[in-house]
């Protein structure tokens, strides 16, 4: 038909339409005047529409479903759901997929057979490193996968002005996320200083997503009052960050989504989940994982997990799934998913209960994807290529030299299980007018080494709680948001077998003693992920913090909590590629002077 | 900023976003850091998203809500709203704009002071006299208005094959039609045997209306079980034709948004009230006329009437406006609009309670636009231009002369308040071969004449049920959906006083008897509207009414029942500008045999 040539589609994405040729069939299907391609019979049926769970039979035409009741239909194969319950396909609403580890072909591999069929992740971290190409990249590397993954343009790369990030993405690269398909809208502005002072960069992407009929999402971390509703007025419609009751009740007032957190950092399903369960945030919520490491997916589960707390907590089973799928698939204009409803995506759970929620077999697009908490073969994964971002500059142990003024020092202070840092003073010890570790005084040298561009810009300062007995040092190319090399050491020695040992593998976690790596696990993809299956991730993960624990560090999670030391946006101070930095005064401090 | 010259807007709709400037200027106001435009205080507001009515003032700025909360805001105008309830403007989803006989600015001055401030208009009666020359006419027509006018692509111009329409909207037609700016979806599906017969033309517009992220309209009328599947299953997700508790169970359970409906000629409130009220729908329900006459908007209300007795029948007040407003915008994709809350539209209803819903002060756009039922002046009104479109062959008395076959013929029965009609057989007069008026026996001819290409075709059968006693007759230049001139009359001569009239005025509704015209309601635009004010709209069509009573015609709406005799789509016989037509058996009938 020639007109449809002329028919020019506004901003398709994938799968949001079918077509002629499907449809066609999907109304045969449910006419039964031909057969489907799957019927799966004999189960109940969440329905997100009327809250109801009951039973009927779900039959599947060209990876979506065409009938939904208790009428007769025919497939080519036939799958029993007898005692069983379905749900549609579980969604994962905010995610950064990098703290996972995984490249998204592993991530898929570990939380499809949770029932999460679709992620929606701000990957500022890889665009921190390679901007625009970095988020590019992971969408073409989730390809064909059984998990559709979905971005969000990050709308604060760099963090800072303090950073020396190795991508950029100001107003004309957000542009460019937005008309990618796979790209849902901007991702959460943490940049609040920028909107409460009417930012015209922030404000410029903003405009672009809205006026793209997209989405912004928020990050209005302790906002409150006044603040909170400028924040809101700028057009930003969700938000992760409420750790209160009263938080969560501000920002559904205000028409934000309420995106119910529980990573492994930061947790705030219990906080909030009396509020879920006595209905006041209404419709407005869902369930996100914000940063999740695979050791605590595997453990824990994913969006399977939180169900299974919320419903625990009293939320009904129909709304809680409703708040897992349908609620997050509108609010992002994923029209085609979120339901068990005729001409919508074929993206099924099958649970043993709504209370276990024990998944059984997951279905994708109409194909069996996982069965008994394994994942099918869907044929090869899509490649990701190994390409060293970790640039270097020539380095040497001079490099780890901390000339100090006095022996009383600005040190930063790790508080166990919080991302936020205190600004503390110490006396230290001091060697020929340099810094020297005492095992007695629990602080180490801290470095931050610029490592986008080779630049040799390096930043030294110290650091008080990873509690190092030991003569040793920990490394990561994971460093909020800059992701430059950060290294915490006792010694010069251990530190530089740490920063070699990141550039020679492309970034990774590395814990050294005695001059030489004592276990590592390389993350070779921007220096971020690992391009091993979830077990050998889980495995070397293990194996750094048992060489981190082994040196005396007692954190449950040492290279976490390394990560984020060089964050320059939240208090009170960081280490950066120019050196310590005060974030509640917003200025670079000296331990030379 | 070059960036943002660049950027490709993906199918913006004027207003989905704001633009840099006025977000900075919101956020200023409100931080307090600026005065806004308008400071409503005092009031108490209907919070959408919680279901709550709380004490709150709303500060505006460029035409959107600023602030809302209990905080102090400045302005360079204030309003007390104290005593009164504030909610966001009302939104009437599902309206053939043309049922009102209004332009656009005369709607806007009847229904705007009535607190409707969008109204969605599935436009297919202009559409099938004018085709997408009509849909453009009537938002140009619009623009300016304190009334947004959107409109849905119609998706059956014509109706069927058997029309004689002005107007045709093929797929292409409708893809011209999606790429405008004002247009949301494709409107109602109503050739249910073509979606079911998986017909090619019609999905193509659904598919089009998909890919271009809008949504498809649905006139389920009847349908249930496998069909009703087998309809969403195309992608529709809408639906105006529940009259029962069942059918509007059936579709919210598929998916569809059940549009409740309460117009002129189809009333289906009160069966599906109850069912609001016990929460069934969930989320699933709004409220829409689909056709309104002019004087029951004037004495009924409009949406602020149906709110009246949705809150009487028990649905929680806050609960009924979010259905009046914030779910058939989010439906829409009108993402700026149904709610107050920072960042949304600022069309704003001050009512004095949540009973009687009665307008105070209606507020569109940040600028007051009716006080106590009155609309402001809002400077000139759109022009609508006068251009006929009534086209008729030379005509004299002998085109309305029916030589029948035999004595008893086929007769179309009127079924009062109801648009079906039965086919019946009725002995009749017979003089000299030809139908003749008996007084006795309440039998008239009826005429359909093509008027859009003046092809000289009409159509003449037998109509029961006008009830006239004397001779005279009754013409109509709206007849669904082709809109050829109707005209039902006792003899020849009154027929084509009617015809002649109708052709010198560009249309309307007309009385004739003893070969002059006794009343007529011109309706100049296309043959549906008029170009007068609500008042003498509503004067002119009680004139022709009392002209038709006064023939013997004891039906309320008689012009009402006369535009729908040449539908073809709806059973049982029908009169087309082709003959008479029996839509049950899809066939002529002939009198002459």
């Amino acid at each position: 038909m020639s007109s449809q040539h002329e028919f020019q589609p506004i901003g398709k994405r994938p799968g949001l339409g079918g077509d002629s040729f499907s449809t066609q069939r999907r109304i045969r299907v449910a006419l039964d005047q031909e057969p489907g391609d799957l019927l799966i019979t004999g189960g109940q049926v969440v329905n997100v529409f009327n809250r109801r769970v009951e039973p009927a039979d779900i039959v599947i035409a060209d990876g979506r479903i065409a009938g939904v009741g208790c009428y007769l239909w025919r497939a080519s194969r036939t799958l029993s759901a007898s005692g069983l319950v379905i749900l549609p396909g579980l969604i994962d609403a905010h995610m950064h997929l990098e703290s996972t580890l995984l490249t998204p072909a592993e991530l898929s591999r570990l939380i499809v057979p949770l029932g999460t069929t679709t992620v929606i992740s701000d990957s500022h971290e890889v665009a921190n490193v390679m901007g625009v190409r970095g988020i590019d990249m992971l969408a073409a590397a989730s390809e064909g996968l059984p998990l559709d993954l979905f971005f969000m343009a990050s709308s604060c790369v760099p963090a800072t002005e303090w950073e020396d990030a190795g991508g950029l993405l100001g107003p004309a690269e957000v542009a460019t996320l937005l008309s990618r398909p796979s790209v849902l809208g901007l991702a959460e502005v943490m940049d609040i200083p920028a909107v409460l002072a009417a930012g015209h960069d922030v404000l410029a992407k903003v405009e672009m997503a809205l006026s793209a009929r997209t989405v912004v999402d928020g990050h209005a971390a302790g906002l409150s009052g006044r603040e909170l509703i400028a924040y809101a007025a700028a057009g930003i419609r969700s938000d992760h960050e409420s750790t209160t009751v009263a938080e969560a009740r501000a920002k559904c007032a205000l028409g934000m989504l309420v995106q119910v957190r529980e990573g492994s950092s930061a947790q705030n399903l219990g906080a909030l989940l009396p509020l879920l369960a006595a209905g006041e945030l209404d419709d407005s919520w869902c369930l996100v994982t914000d940063d999740i490491f695979p050791n605590d997916l595997k453990h824990h589960g994913h969006i399977d997990g939180l169900l299974r707390r919320v419903v625990a907590g009293g939320v009904s089973p129909a709304s809680a799934v409703r708040h897992a799928s349908y609620v997050p698939a509108r609010h992002y204009g994923l029209v085609d998913r979120g339901a068990l409803a005729p001409g919508y995506r074929a993206d099924l759970v099958l649970v043993e209960d709504l209370t276990q929620f024990r998944v059984n077999t997951v279905i994708k697009g109409g194909k069996i994807a996982a069965r008994g908490g394994q994942c099918l073969d869907y044929g090869p994964s899509p490649r990701l290529d190994r390409e060293n971002t970790v640039h270097l500059a020539p380095l040497d142990e001079t490099a780890f030299r901390l000339p100090l003024a006095a022996e009383t020092c600005p040190v930063i202070e790790i508080v166990p299980d919080q991302i936020i840092t205190r600004r503390t003073s110490r006396s230290v010890r001091r060697v020929d007018g340099d810094w020297a570790f005492d095992p007695e005084r629990d602080v180490l040298m801290i470095a931050s080494i610029e490592r986008h561009r080779a630049s040799g810009r390096i930043g030294l300062g110290l650091v008080s709680g990873f509690g190092l007995t030991c003569d040793g040092a920990l490394g990561s190319s994971v460093a909020h948001d800059s992701h430059n090399l950060i290294i915490a050491g006792t010694n010069p020695r251990d530190m530089l077998v740490c920063a070699r040992a990141l550039a020679a593998q492309g970034g990774g976690f590395v814990a050294a003693a005695a001059g030489h790596v004592q276990a590592i696990l390389p993350l070779p993809v921007a220096g971020l992920l690992s391009l091993g299956d979830a077990d050998k991730v889980c495995r070397q993960l293990e194996d750094v913090n048992r060489a981190a624990h082994a040196l005396g560090c007692p954190l449950a999670a040492p290279f976490g909590t390394l990560s984020f030391l060089a964050l320059p946006v939240i208090p009170e101070l960081r280490i950066t590629t120019q050196g310590l930095f005060d974030v509640t005064d917003q200025r670079f401090l000296t331990l030379i002077d």
